[in-house]
């Protein structure tokens, strides 16, 4: 089918390239001429047969908002948008409601599989009127990973499903991939295990913990021994510190999901001031020596 | 090649069947003669060429070592004997050094992949001498997955290796289904999400969390929508206790491995003294409120 | 001075008993008659001379909006308003806001000390413009304990700086009790140890430990040893789940506060659905036995 | 009365400058020539009447154990031998049993109050017979602070007792320091609390919170405003992981406890491998960019 893709980034790229393999006739705008089809968001819509499907793909946040209220006003009663991006749940129904005045539909689509998905296929988690996702499905179809439909894409709910189950879905990533890491750190600390990469490989075939990306650590592992290349300052995409906030609102106990964004906010200190007071406060009770920060360095 | 299998309890039973099918020729012993294929331990040793190779598969702790002392007795130097039960990698030494007296050598196999090992093959991590190791190759081939050695099995190092990467594997494993799990209890608790079970079914292709416990959850809630039909109640096995102490030891930080074993104490309570504690004690300062615990019940 | 209070609840009303004890002339206002001193919240501010200080002390949210809202129809410019509630700082700017369209202006106060203030004082944490909290110092100089100013007071900054101080200081609270809770549970396990209220009442007197918390938890093991009368089921009041979001907004690690909060978040269920997945994953790979939900009960 | 006092450190000559303030007569031994009273162990146990009381106050672990060995050699049937050292509990059983053998009688003591305990006494936990208790409590009753006996003194049980009971408190002061300093990198990271120290300080008095460590913290930030000349660093002495691994074998869940300990071994390594581990995977799934350790630095 014939769609419009807004934003041409590292997904939105990939996702052109699937769409376009899989038949689809996609037209592609983004800010940046080298990469974009159309010159503008209204050579877009205008591109584009009525009734209109259009794949918003950039940034969340603000850009995201933008872009869906330029979308109000660009496209007509009868179209469909989809925010592919990664947006809080919280924002579709706002978005939702901004282009339903319009008599646009809204569909929100929760996207996992980062730069493996143009190969391997995406998996797909979408909120939206059931209509409507009927409607997008020949694109959901071609997005999504080979097999039984059911396997590598969900219809979550109404609007904000999609990006709900989304949102978990990194939480949970934050979690696996610091359990894989602890793992890691505790081999490489015995002095008994000779390569700690040769037992990550060993766990990627009939063990009870392999999954995708324990093979990538292996990888890693394998491409970097010992990671003697890399810092282990970690950013947070957002998604992380939402599930943590939502959790608190469902009343859901999450210590591992909080573990792990805890770990990355720590990753980014080069100093803890917890840990300043902690040092200060046995030195206070216990005149245990303090390790005092040097005027040179 | 030929050997001896001590103890065809559920790991054991399967392994016999999948090295027969691998064309070995098993001799098993079992203190229950309806599965045993000798009567006694001595009779397993007499029925085996010289010099033997006999696998350990039964309950860590004290029935290992006293299969251990019994083996040293019944076998002779120039044997070799297979640790593949969950043993605390620390008895490893002491089981090597009990039998290395008599002559006979010692190979230490953490084996992972529980009941799905029979067909689909069994991940491996051994520690011990490299002529050892080499002599049990063809065993090990044949009880790992197809595929290439290195993908289901690592030499990962002296004696005592095998089990610590096993132990880490499945204090790993711990954090993993606790990841997978506090992800499920936020999709059920969020009224957008239509059903959970399709959320967990749409992750096994594409996504990132994809994994093989991924693909259990969805199939375990599949079977029971909710888990209406089981308590939360969970054993521990040991081999988690033993990660934390040992990530003590090594002065690794184990947030996660430790959450999901502390989840599983707590599992256990019917009620945690620690929130009676916190409840007296806002009870205490607060004039908070207090749930008794009604004298009919 | 004089004052109205709005809010005679288990706090509002020991807060008029100290003014009044430190000769302030307190008109007290409750939509319970049988507590209030007028009938009305006009009447409260026709009965108090301008310009008005008005303290209010009500539940958190929406009745403090309600109340704030109200009271800005019926103070005039040149009134001060304290918000002495839990409210979250978050809502100071806003209450200002709506207040200083008015021209009333507005402190957010912070207060701690529970149901034992009347006696000992309340420790107080403000907000607000310097003359604003010159004007109500003698109010915050009777409530606060006896001792130097700044040791039970503090003007942590400009309007939303005191309940963000109250907020974190409820934050390290809930930390604060699970960490003596947690103790206290391992004392109650240990065999060797034969009264852990002994070993609590004991730690009241030369040990680091001690702390007003630490005495109240060995007088609750006193008044019910063993804590056999109550259940662990504790509430939480906001300030504990506002701290972990707030934190997650300053990016500032809190595993033990989070810690804290997760653990009330489980002491209210019944069964944990994080557990059951637990449970049921296990059963899936291992063949490991669930406890089934029997039927009848 | 008379007593040896073996080790004469920070706590060991504090604890004889008070116990010779108490008017005990005090025959101290210490390796060091310039603190100590007698030459050698034997010439300690020569100056003491018969039945001796022997107080040892020497670093846990083997210097412990070979104090006690020695002191099996130099005393006599009778006598009776308290360690105040940090030991861990499980060592008090085998100490008893060495020194029972020619009828020496034991005591384990913990000792809390650190560098203050000479001033302000010290917080005891005792493990021992009745009868031995009884006599050595004109020690304990000059060591433990003014005022109730039971709010500075506990005989918790028999030997073990008192250094299990030790753990805990030094276990549940890991954790209280944790969250203390939680609190304070949450004030000093909001903009709006102008200064941290302020309100450490009034939470002094009046407040939930205020404790003896949380005196202490507002001190130490009085003396190093933000922590300026320390770094974070921060050792543990053995109790932290001692209260962990007992937690496990005794099935406590200690999620408060276990953070406390895992950040002071995180506050000691230069760079995480369990974050490096996760930079790696997400740079591997997600194209994300990673720092690199620059070639030069």
């Amino acid at each position: 089918m014939q769609l419009g893709l807004v934003g041409l980034g590292k997904m939105g790229f990939n996702m052109r390239e699937r769409l376009r393999e899989g038949g689809h006739e996609v037209i592609g705008y983004d800010p940046r001429p080298e990469v974009s089809d159309v010159p503008t968001l209204a050579a877009l819509a205008d591109a584009l047969p009525t009734p209109r499907v259009v794949w918003v793909m950039v940034p969340s946040g603000s850009i995201t908002r933008e872009t869906i209220v330029s979308l109000a006003d660009e496209l007509s009663a009868g179209d469909l948008v989809i925010d592919g991006g990664n947006s809080r749940y919280t924002e579709d129904a706002p978005h939702a409601k901004l282009l339903g005045d319009k008599g646009i539909t809204y569909i929100d689509a929760g996207v996992s599989g980062g730069i493996w998905g143009l190969k391997e296929g995406y998996g797909l988690m979408v909120g939206g009127a059931d209509a409507d996702v009927e409607r997008a499905m020949p694109i959901f179809d071609t997005l999504r990973p080979p097999g039984p439909r059911e396997d590598g894409f969900v219809h979550a709910g109404p609007v904000g499903a999609g990006h709900f189950a989304k949102m978990v879905h990194n939480g949970v990533e934050y979690a696996l991939m610091t359990a894989y890491a602890e793992g890691y750190e505790m081999l490489a600390a015995e002095d008994l295990v000779e390569d700690p990469q040769a037992v990550y490989q060993a766990w990627t075939n009939g063990t009870v913990v392999r999954s995708w990306l324990q093979q990538l650590l292996a990888k890693a592992l394998k491409e970097d021994p010992g990671f003697a290349k890399i810092s282990g300052y970690t950013e947070d995409s957002g998604e992380g510190r939402w599930t943590v906030e939502e959790a608190i609102r469902l009343r859901v106990p999450v210590p591992s999901i909080a573990a792990a964004l805890f770990a990355r906010f720590l990753s980014r200190q080069d100093e803890s001031p917890t840990m300043k007071a902690v040092a200060a406060l046995r030195n206070q009770f216990g005149g245990h020596a303090v390790k005092r920060i040097s005027e040179s360095g």
